[in-house]
Formats: C-alpha cells, sequence, structure tokens
C-alpha cells in the first residue's frame, strides 16, 4: 500500500502526462493552484514548442501558460519521481508505450486516470492494466470524469470534474489542485464505475453520430440517449455492482454533454460514417484519436463473456468493426428502443 | 366508471382539440390510421383556413391534409358527441375556456391530455382539473407524453410518444391509432407522473435557456440536466410515488429534447431571458405560449406546501416572478449543482 499523501494541497507535487488537448486542460487547471506542474509531453519538438512559445502547438492553442511555473520533459520516470501525483492523459492507445518505459520507484505514487478508452494490446480497461502490468493497486488510483470537453476549460467555461478515489484525504487533495473560479469537484468513491462509464459514453456517443449523420433528428436523439443510461447502468450493474446513482454528472452528464455537443470527436466520428463515409476513412479523415472506436471492441467483448444484450452497443459494433450498414442497424434499433 | 372502448382502432371514433402545433401533428398521426378525424378549432378563421388551403393556416404550414378525412368544428361538445376518445391538445391556459362550454354528455369517454402544463385559474395540473370540475376519473383519463417536437412529425421524423393510461385495452387502442411508419408508441400506466414530469421539464428547458444565454456551455448544461432529472426524481417521489423509471423516455428524453433543441419555446424564452431581455418583453416577443412561464409559478406552489427544496425550480421562479437577476440566481445555483 502507498504512502498517504500527506502533503498539503499547496506543496503536493502534481505531474501529467500527455500533450493532447485535456492534457493541456488538465495543466492550465493545476496551474491554477499549484507552484509547479510537471509535464511530461510526447516528444522534443512539443517540448521545444510549448518552451518557445508558451502554449501547445497543436492543442488548446489559445491557452498560454506561465513558463516559469512549468517543468516540461519528456521522460516519463523524470515526471513520476518528481510527483506525488501522476495524471494520466494521452489517448489509450499510446498508454502502453509511455508506461513500459517506467523504471523509477512508483508503489507510493498516486496514479490519476483522466483517460476514456481501453488499452487496446490489454483489450482492458485503465484501472485493470495497471493493476495488472504495474501492481498499482485500486488504493493508490484515481479515475478523473467529466462532463468536461477541454476546450470549453480553455475558455474559462464553467465545468464540473468528477474525481474517484478510495481514500478520503486523496480526494480532499485532488480536489482543491483542480478546483478554480472555472472548474468545480465533485468526488466519489466508484472508481471503476466513473472509468467504465467514461469509456461507454464514447461509444454511445458514437451511436449518437450515426444517428445524426442518418438524418434522425431531436426527438429520436433523446428516446436513444434514454436508452442508452438505461444501457449503461445495466452493464455497470453486471459488471460492477455498487451504491450508484447513474443520474449524477460523472454518468449522466459525460454522456449528454458526449452526445450533443459539436466538440465531441466521437459524436463526429459517428457522424461522418452516419452520411456514408466508410468507418476506416471517417477514422482517417479525423486529426485527433475517437477513444469510442477502440472501446467499443473490448466493451462488446466483455458483453458477450458476460452474455449482455445491449441493443445499442451491438449495433455500433456491427457497423463499426463487421461492415454492416449503418442504415440497417439503426432501422433494426429503432425497434428495440422504447 | 366508463364503459370501456370496446370499438376495434379502426372503428373508434377519435377527436383533437386544439389547433396550435402538437394539435395539427397529432391529426396527422390519426389521419394514418383513422378513416375521419374529429377536430375542434379555435374559431372560424382557423376552421375556414384550413378547409380551404388544406393546412393549418399557423402552424405546421407544410402538413397538408386530406379534407374528406376531416370533420371540423368550433363546437367543442358537437367534438365531444361525435368521439368516444378526445386528445386534448390545447396550452393550457385556454382549456378552462374550452371546457367550460361542455354540456353534452362525456361521462364515457376517454379524455387524453397531450397537455404539457398547469391549468392557471386553478392553479393545477390537467388531471386533477379534470377529475375535480367535470369528474372524470383518471380512469377516464390517459396521457400523451413525448420527447415528441411537433416540428419533427411534421417532417415524418421518427418520434416515440409514450401513452399513459389505467387500462391495457384503452392503451392498446391509443397505441394503434397513433402509431405510424414515423410514430411508434411506449405505454404506460403512471398517468400523473407523466402529466407532472411533462410539465416539470419546461420550466427545466427555461433554466436550460436561460443558463446558455448567459453564455454558459456545454459542460455546464450536461450538469444541469443531470440535475434537473435529480430534481424530477425527488418531485415525483415527493407527490406521486410509484414504481418508474425515470431514465425511460418519457421522462428523461422528454427532459433532454426539450432541454437541447432548437425547436423548444421554452428553452427559447429562457435563452432570451439569458441574454438580458426582461421576462415580460421576451414572453411578448414569441409569437407561441412558453407553457414553462405558468408551470413555474404552479408547481414552485406545490413545492412550498410540500416543502420540497428543489434549487433549480426555486431559481427559475426567482427569476421569472420575483424579480431577480439571472446572472445571480444562477450564480448561486451552480454551487448547489453536484
Amino acid at each position: 500500500m502507498a504512502k498517504k499523501l500527506t502533503k498539503s494541497p499547496k506543496n503536493v507535487r502534481v505531474g501529467v502526462l500527455g500533450s493532447g488537448s485535456f492534457a493541456t486542460a488538465i495543466v492550465k487547471m493545476l496551474l491554477e493552484n499549484c507552484k509547479t506542474v510537471n509535464w511530461c509531453v510526447r516528444n522534443e519538438f512539443v517540448k521545444g514548442a510549448i518552451e518557445q512559445r508558451g502554449h501547445n502547438p497543436t492543442y488548446l492553442t489559445t491557452v498560454n501558460f506561465n513558463l516559469k511555473k512549468l517543468q516540461i520533459t519528456t521522460d516519463i520516470n523524470e515526471l513520476v519521481s518528481n510527483c506525488d501525483v501522476i495524471i494520466l492523459a494521452v489517448p489509450s492507445i499510446y498508454l502502453a508505450e509511455s508506461m513500459e518505459k517506467l523504471t523509477c520507484d512508483y508503489q507510493d505514487k498516486l496514479f490519476c486516470s483522466a483517460i476514456k478508452g481501453i488499452v487496446p494490446k490489454h483489450n482492458d480497461i485503465v484501472a485493470h492494466y495497471l493493476r495488472d502490468e504495474f501492481k498499482i493497486g485500486f488504493k493508490n488510483q484515481a479515475v478523473i470524469a467529466g462532463p468536461c470537453h477541454a476546450e470549453e476549460v480553455a475558455m474559462e467555461r464553467l465545468s464540473y470534474l468528477t474525481v474517484a478515489v478510495a481514500e478520503q484525504d486523496d480526494a480532499d487533495i485532488l480536489r482543491e489542485v483542480l478546483s478554480s473560479f472555472y472548474i468545480k469537484v465533485n468526488t466519489s468513491c466508484d472508481i471503476l464505475g466513473n472509468e467504465y462509464s467514461a469509456i461507454l459514453k464514447n461509444i454511445y456517443a458514437i451511436g449518437a453520430g450515426i444517428a445524426s449523420g442518418l438524418g434522425y433528428g431531436d426527438n429520436f436523439i433523446a428516446v436513444y440517449v434514454s436508452n442508452a443510461i438505461r444501457e449503461m447502468e445495466t452493464f455497470l450493474e453486471a459488471i460492477y455492482p455498487e451504491k450508484r446513482d447513474v443520474n449524477d454528472s460523472a454518468y449522466l452528464g459525460d454522456l449528454i454533454v458526449t452526445a450533443y455537443s459539436l466538440f465531441s470527436r466521437n459524436r463526429n466520428l459517428g457522424n461522418l460514417i452516419g452520411k456514408g463515409y466508410t468507418v476506416k476513412s471517417a477514422i482517417q479523415s479525423m486529426s485527433m484519436v475517437a477513444e469510442g472506436y477502440y472501446a467499443t471492441n473490448g466493451i462488446y467483448a466483455i458483453c458477450k463473456e458476460k452474455k449482455l444484450k445491449l441493443p445499442i452497443i451491438n449495433a455500433v459494433y456491427d457497423i463499426l468493426y463487421e461492415g454492416k450498414s449503418a442504415e440497417k442497424q439503426f432501422a433494426k434499433l429503432t425497434d428495440k428502443l422504447t
């Protein structure tokens, strides 16, 4: 078991792994409270660009950083050694590549995942990956859930995060380092439920985008989302029963924002497919990773194993991985929704 | 107790009271199945215009009717006498004016409310108004709930209705007369719950519009909606406990479509207020009745009586009826949401 984070929030050393839009948004949040933020970015180019320009060269370019407060590296061992809390915010497909380089001591650190996807090589969620491959127990893990599109953080528009973590002291510290006039933080004990729901909502957002691309209207999408949250509840109850209200912001709120917002890349991927793009060309046309694509494969496998029949997940899987017609699959799906 | 509707759906005589957009949409739905639809419109001008042009002169003007199948009147007694099922689809503020003219025998009829508002003179919901003023018991009542914006029905975009009614036979008949290739019908026994939730969602939609008008973004609105459905559940449990899942389409779906759709007049009213219009000028600028305005007063009174503290309802009430600043009320509200 890990050393407790006995430091005060002012002194706790926090770092972020990743240089995409959500990682950049988290660095911005942390800088509101922390004297220094450690930031491990993808490569020397990104590091140099941030140090020269004061902003991420590719994502949230309007967010300017006080460079004196940033400690930028490309070395995950430097990041982890220098920090008590490490916020993981790389796309799930790149997580293993980074983590496999980890050689320093990390057993007393808190790993906090802001990743909403499946680790493809292991076809499993991040919490399990960290536990199984790195012996990081759930007491040393936390999950950061939304609804929180990074683009709105950049604009300092009020957003709510939910931090799921086992120990109340850790929850307090995470709340304090992340809170600001535009970020409010809820806390929760449902680490795995929050992680699974964050993954599922990306699949549902792809489906919402497909429906929209196919020409279904607002009335239908509302019915679709109300079915999606019920499906999500069925999944969570089957996989990880826990006293939870799926209508809390981290579950329903995150589902809604991802299914409706034009900032949602998963919704946009679905929309292209609904409009007739092939899955391959839709993915290629996007500059950012749509986590839901990989998640669909992993979650579908779990459903199959657990004999869960979830009509929306099935329809999205058949469209993305079985080459089935979006139009036909959704026509069938409409009969299964209520 | 009423005579049962023993007729087959093909022969059941159905009528609609009202000539607004939702009434017009319902007439369109019924014409897919019924040989004749009885339609009681507001006045002779509307009657003449429909008979001459084949469409409603003001609402859903693109919907053309087969006039041979329409029996149009301005006399509620003619409507009720000629029908087994009467669908009430006038704005709630005009319902009493119509119903007070009722002199014919109506005790064996099924009154089906598609109204989502409070009857202002009685400050009560339609189901209670019909029961208390006309001795129409709940066994002779039904409620039609959405999510179903009339504008999308006009476009024949797939929509789902929920019909809440006590008797299964009546549910079957209503399902059959309303279903078509663009309308799917769920059934429910929760008559009062469906009516209350349809009223509440209009208040929440005004609040969503206010937030949007004030500049709050997608992340916040998603948190707001997830709080709204929890508030709705608290209200329904307090007023009318019943085994229900508020994530069913008629509750959550209807809330989402009303809070998000640009077709939502309640959302639009809120949006104008959020942008700085006075409540009075915002109402005056709209050509259609925003039910949520009147509903806020009625629901707030119920909350006060039942000592229910519902932060969103309170904030919307204070803005609409107490002249308080939308900006300040929402700033306070953000601390109460989770």
